[in-house]
């Protein structure tokens, strides 16, 4: 289902998850510090944790963004709330305007980027999240998260996760500007990396 | 159900989740790097992150332990594999042995011992790991992480599953030793904060 056809679907309540500028600034405030834990375990070499943090900040960029004029109802199934959905959430985050922007695709290249966004569809992150926390067993071996999730995955995520955050909820208030200040920082750090 | 009653339940497979030393070991580096990104992440002020990559890290602890004579399966729900219930997993992760050891107790005080391995027994822990990632509404308020877990809970927590790793891995294979003086480095570090 495209995104915005998920998005139009989605029932309009009175009783949003997100009511007030204060209450979506708190919500920036958490997204930051999550890109910021996510940046500082990609810059001291801890890519598995740093990705799953990134996949996180996606997941609540998605809420906030969407949070502001629905409760999470899902539009088909009642009962469930679609915040608690991880592949909904992913699929929300990667808006078809995340890699309108030159940003991004020079900072991944075109193909990564291409990669990145189709997981981000198709239920890849929901993927990694699992892989990024949790040792199996996979074909008879034993695999351990830093063999799944290696630095490139990881840089790839943390600059996804700020672009994200920048073209959801960069604008919306006054003070998303300041916030905006500290993760473009990070993105150029880790951009050259 | 007891821990002991629940480990003794569990169905002996000739298949287990590790079946090598060198396979436990791969297990133990990636249970040491939880812990470091996690005590890093506490250090670092970022409580709510920390004590999500702590629970994390006792689950791997408990799948690490148990996981040499089982694959999981459940003993009562066919299926269902118990390496994937939080909650067990939090379980046997606070074996009965974990608070026997003067170190954790010194470090916490007994009352906040008794505290974090009531919340390990009782689902707490899986209140916790959701409040640490997400924001929420509640009480007609929106909730931040950051609200939730305050310095003294990741200190705790981050404590709690160092010493559940030294517990229930440490002396398991010659590796773990070298492992240990990493994990105990950071148990000195964090208790005298």
């Amino acid at each position: 289902m495209e995104v915005f056809e998920l998005i139009q679907g989605i029932a309009r309540t009175d009783a949003n998850l997100i009511r007030s500028v204060d209450e979506l600034n708190k919500a920036i405030d958490h997204i930051v510090m999550l890109i910021q834990d996510s940046s500082s375990l990609y810059l001291g070499g801890s890519y598995p944790s740093s990705a799953f943090l990134s996949i996180t900040a996606c997941e609540e960029v998605a809420k906030a963004h969407i949070g502001l004029f629905t409760d999470g109802t899902h539009p088909e199934k009642n009962g469930r709330n679609m915040f608690r959905n991880h592949k909904i959430k992913h699929q929300i985050a990667a808006m078809p305007t995340v890699p309108m922007g030159k940003r991004l695709e020079n900072a991944l290249g075109k193909d990564e980027l291409e990669r990145i966004m189709s997981m981000a569809q198709n239920a890849g992150f929901v993927q990694i999240r699992e892989n990024a926390l949790y040792f199996q067993r996979e074909n008879d071996c034993l695999v351990v998260p830093s063999e799944k999730v290696d630095r490139d995955l990881a840089r790839s995520l943390v600059l996804f996760a700020i672009e994200a955050f920048d073209d959801a909820l960069v604008g919306s208030t006054k003070y998303s500007y300041e916030a905006d200040d500290i993760t473009d920082a990070l993105f150029e750090q880790i951009k050259n990396t």
